[in-house]
């Protein structure tokens, strides 16, 4: 342990001021839980009704984190092996453990709240107003945002004071944990909460005949509880990873580049960021009209990115003195000697791409734009033509997202021309702390959407008066808007956030072969058969990730269909004499979820090590960049297509193209239902997936350099292989008798 | 011009061998065309419905050819200026513009024998028996088959013999021309046979309820047109191009790595493969039974692979004598001293590569395979299940069928492991010439399935008898089988085309710049961020050329509904007492395919000069490897997806899961008309994508190299970038209310 010995009197100030920053995030979350729960929750009902939400979606989460305890603790141990001095091998393990620990933390939190704020917005909006339920709506996001912000930065600058120039072998640890735990929030949330969804909707609706949450099917609750588990701590537990990842990169790589200011710059940076969220979400307020609800979330939003802006300059100013005697170009200091303004630039850069990729995610799903009007307009001519322009809608929006980063990071890789690469690779990671900046805003805005939608569920259930209900209506809405829009975000930070990986993993292999970064990238060519080979198969991985996510929701599904089915032979529930047991169901659902989970997870772990140990670690540098390349492209068709068709059938049921009932409607409700596994379960869990996979890399690297010869590891890799790909041809049994219509 | 001077005596003799083997194949192909065009032409009936059909796409080429040529003229001129020496450059440019005629020649003749024999294998079935009918419809394939083989060995002969050592400059001419109108025939034969069969089903089959085929719908004759249109001649171009670039590239590779010797190898791999195409498809005829179909063609298949194989050795043992020094070990030489088998080896990898490609094409769309049944099974739940079931079917195909592609590559460089990359370059080269040395009978498998698919559409609509319409019914399904197994082939020799003209663009630096393979290996690492974003960028392309290719056929499909829609108001006509006119609605169809060209095909053209001239030779190096990726993921999704859609709705129409007019029937349609796009014009056209791109920067390489620093240049290419996006952006108009039904 060497606390501060390293560090001079100014940088620990510096340190400090990060960590108390960090604190005072948490604290405002505390304080914001506080206010939420002051809320008045409503009739008894209301609150029955929630409390059977609170339940199931507990009930998951704690399965969950049963189930994966096992092997948190097993990598816990393994992790203790990875590393070479004892010290640093215990830190890498707590470390891990702490990250998972934060992640989950962030999802069980987050989703808690929302079970509780749920109602209470409905309540609000019963007995007040729409500008005290859209409040109360958005500070239930809030906390969430805050808790991401203030525990990523916490975890974070501890290991660095306690590390110091050690730190980043230990962070490795911190950032894995982060994202192993997200992807198994986000796969088994997504499963849940689509197999639920879908499972609900065959019986009820298809089959039966029966409204959207009757009481009488017993998967209604188990829809609701789905709605938190996915939407909520899974879109929590993944944006506090990246957030997390894109901080470890960045102090790996800066590190590398300029030492102590280079790890220190970016943790300022993000501690502004946390005081202009704590600002900008709390200026979040709207009179009683819906118009004003966007605009106030978005003066919000841009409020905390003139604060980072003004922030980041103010900051640069008086940290970032180099003693470095090359002359720089005007433009690097503003013209004060001795000033590097670079790193603030490529945070700038960052901020940039985060608002412009939430524009791009917009124009592809806002019912108001050609995108979704197409489509809706292809409903007319029936379910195949739906979802053929929905599937080229999607194909065309990964384009112009990919452009859109590639551009940010030229222009960061840009300002860092002439200089070194690992120079280069820390500009690019600042642009990634740069576009998560504003986490804070994009989690409220997120979380808004399913406490929003949640309240207008029960809003439904509990037979409000119509003026409430309108209320509800319309924050469901917006939170359909919100929610959608930051999942651009997820997704484009993910890649950053992976690129910044691929670079420290490169940086790494340097270190640990001695060789120069030059070397290291003569050897990852995409012209050596290796590499390429790698590069193909890492692309294919995504696909294969994908497919078998789709494929564990349709058992699932299944599974659910028959459980509806066999309750409402009972009469008494048929006529609403008796209540279902919805306990069953959400239990049915939590366990399917969690054997789905397997297959998924193993192809995630063992995927890079087997490629790293069979074809070395050339072919395995090749594996991740095609892995970012296609993930990429998947998670961002999947989340648009999916939105788009998703907002096609709104605008339709607003009363467009025949509206509700029409057989457009029916067609836009075929391609809603496409749309669902692949934007909520397969497409979000590509986040996660593919840092996972960089990090998996990043760690067994020097594991990777050792035993790339050894035949007895060869040989065994080769088995493990053999077992896998034997595992992912059997997909699980199910009866297939349920699904008989 | 400098015949023969360079050349020893035996190889002169070794070439002229080739050539003859090469007349010998296009005169079988004569032989058989006199075979197949002596046959009986049927009733007046048949023969009138077959002359509409030949009539249609026939006009359908020639407008094709006439809206190109003026682009083959541009390029021809434009590749004048790419050579540096005047005598290489005009013979650059006259190999283009003979790779572009034969290209055409192959797709025009082919469609022609198709639309004479279809009539032909009718009268067969009509008036004699099932043996006489595969026979016939089997050999119009062959001629398809034969002309490929032929053409491709003389072209390529041909200009060594003429060019000698400068040959690979030439060559690269030659691939470009078949690549370039093998990408026109598929892109625009794809939207046409997809528009038309879209158009006639949505007025025909969904609004007035009439079959398919119905005399009175006008656009009957442009779907069968269609059939013959994408399905033979597109494919037909296709497999021409793959054929034209593996020789290419492997003669490039052949010649930096072990000159004369390595060049004419593969010219005489090539010329035993057309001994054994003919050998193997003259042996395949059939009993009375339809099982016996299926057989007879495998054997043939065997035979040829058999016959190939020891062909190989042969010719290895006698001619693969090479003066090195080194010691080889055992395997290499089988013992023999100064014999270097490698090539073989490599060779006969391809072929087992392409026997495995094939079987698991097969796996993932026949219907008695789980796939296929798992999607009729979800056809019982409705559309959206069905849709996700196919999609998540599609994205794992791609999985196995990288592996099995991945594995070859390995293997072939195994062979020549501890050598150097150019070697290993051109062990993997081999693997292509391999895989496509069963194209006569591929191909013969190929258009054997639209040929068998409009026999049986003229004895509909020709009335023939019980007997006869069964035999046509068997002959379409074994079609459909053969049709499906080879799309696999196309897009796997595609994706090794790729790989080989990818390492040819690197040698083709190498010898530009004068630095080592070594040297622009590391430039063109993934590490640097010109090369990953090169990657990213690269990988887009596929996704938007996709995504414009199905919108296209979207749009023209709705200017067809259009017009059978105002032609089907004459009363006379849906009495059935006057004719509708076919031939407007076959160049309705025309027109629209040539103008939906031209923005996937400037695309194509410009998309990796833009990248070379603003990002450089590295970055287009990246492109070129995420390209080759992502549009092999896509392709093999689309195809399979799209296969088992098809597979899937066949399936139930043979009386499972509730049969024809359940609901399940109407959910597989869905499938199979979602799928129809994907692996009938997006998929397909991505093979000659990844190929003339790959051309596109092989020719531009020496420009960008020269200009890659150039400002003006840039500006240029900026401005031109600005332009091209500006145009994907603009969707053509189309007149909306031609939709609503």
């Amino acid at each position: 342990m060497a606390v501060f010995t390293q560090f001079s009197h100014g940088e620990i100030i510096a340190l400090w001021t990060v960590m108390g920053t960090a604190v005072a995030g948490l604290l405002y979350a505390v304080m914001l839980m506080a206010q939420v729960l002051r809320e008045d929750t409503g009739t008894a009902e209301m609150q029955k009704i929630s409390g059977s939400i609170r339940l199931g979606a507990n009930a998951y989460l704690y399965r969950q984190f049963k189930t994966i305890l096992f092997l948190i603790l097993l990598i816990t141990a393994a992790l203790y092996f990875t590393a070479g001095e004892k010290h640093i091998a215990i830190g890498r393990a707590c470390a891990f453990l702490m990250g998972s620990v934060f992640s989950a933390t962030v999802g069980f939190v987050g989703m808690n709240l929302a079970v509780r704020g749920n109602v209470r917005v409905a309540a609000a909006a019963n007995r007040r107003s729409f500008g005290d339920a859209l409040k109360i709506a958005y500070r239930t996001g809030t906390i969430t945002g805050m808790l991401t912000d203030g525990l990523g930065l916490f975890g974070g600058t501890l290991i660095f004071m306690i590390y110091g120039e050690k730190a980043y072998e230990v962070l490795l640890g911190f950032g894995f944990g982060g994202t192993l735990l997200a992807l198994f929030m986000r796969v088994g949330g997504g499963i849940y909460t689509k197999a639920a969804d879908v499972g609900a909707d065959l019986v009820g609706k298809i089959e039966k005949n029966i409204p959207e949450d009757d009481p009488r099917n017993a998967a209604t609750i188990a829809d609701n509880v789905g709605d938190n588990v996915g939407d909520c701590a899974g879109m929590a537990a993944d944006i506090f990873e990246s957030y997390e990842v894109t901080i470890v990169s960045a102090m790996i790589l800066g590190w590398a580049s300029f030492g102590h200011k280079g790890v220190i710059f970016p943790l300022l940076v993000r501690a502004i960021g946390v005081l202009s969220s704590i600002i900008g979400t709390y200026a979040v307020k709207a009179k009683e009209e819906v118009r004003d609800a966007m605009k106030a979330i978005n003066i919000g939003f841009i409020l905390s990115a003139i604060i980072s802006i003004i922030g980041f300059t103010l900051v640069g100013l008086f940290y970032l003195k180099f003693e470095g005697k090359e002359q720089l170009p005007f433009w690097c200091g503003l013209g004060i000697a001795g000033l590097d303004m670079r790193p603030v630039w490529t945070t700038m850069v960052g901020i940039l791409l985060a608002i412009t990729v939430n524009r791009l995610t917009e124009y592809f799903t806002d019912p108001s734009k050609k995108p979704v009007q197409d489509i809706a307009e292809s409903c007319q001519t029936g379910h195949a033509t739906n979802i053929i322009t929905g599937f080229a809608v999607g194909l065309e929006s990964t384009v112009w997202a990919i452009l859109v980063i590639c551009i940010s990071i030229l222009i960061s890789a840009f300002i860092y021309q002439g200089t070194n690469p690992t120079f280069v690779a820390y500009g690019v990671a600042m642009c990634g702390i740069g576009m998560l900046t504003l986490t804070g805003n994009n989690i409220s805005m997120d979380v808004f959407g399913p406490v929003a939608d949640n309240a207008n569920g029960i809003g439904e259930m509990a037979h409000l008066n119509k003026d409430a209900r309108q209320i509800l209506a319309d924050l469901d809405a917006v939170g359909n808007t919100t929610k959608a829009i930051t999942k651009g975000i997820a997704i484009g930070s993910a890649v950053v956030a992976a690129i910044s990986l691929f670079n420290a993993y490169i940086t790494d292999i340097s270190a640990i072969t001695r060789q120069t970064f030059d070397q290291i990238a003569s050897a990852l060519s995409v012209s050596g058969p290796n590499v390429f080979i790698g590069l193909l198969i890492g692309g294919s991985i995504p696909f294969l990730f994908s497919s078998l996510s789709i494929k564990a929701v349709g058992r699932a599904a299944f599974l659910i269909v028959k459980e509806v089915r066999e309750q409402l032979k009972d009469k008494l529930i048929w006529e609403g004499k008796k209540l279902p047991d919805y306990a069953k169901v959400v239990s049915i659902c939590t366990a399917a979820a969690q054997k789905e989970l397997i297959r998924p997870g193993l192809l995630a772990i063992l995927s890079p090590l087997l490629v790293g140990f069979l074809l070395g670690k050339e072919a395995l540098g090749g594996f991740l960049a095609g892995m970012i390349l296609s993930g990429q492209l998947l998670a961002v068709f999947m989340a648009n297509a999916g939105g788009a068709w998703d907002n096609a059938k709104k605008f339709i049921e607003d009363g467009n193209m025949g509206g509700k009932g029409s057989d457009a409607h029916k067609a836009s409700v075929t391609g809603d239902t496409v749309g669902d596994p692949l934007k909520d379960t397969a497409g979000p869990a590509l986040n996660p997936l593919i840092k996972v996979m960089n990090m998996v890399a990043l760690l067994a690297i020097p594991l990777v350099i050792k035993y790339e010869h050894s035949r007895i590891v060869g040989l065994g890799s080769l088995a493990v292989t053999v077992f896998l790909i034997f595992l992912l041809l059997r997909d699980p049994k199910i009866e297939k008798e349920a699904v008989k219509t």
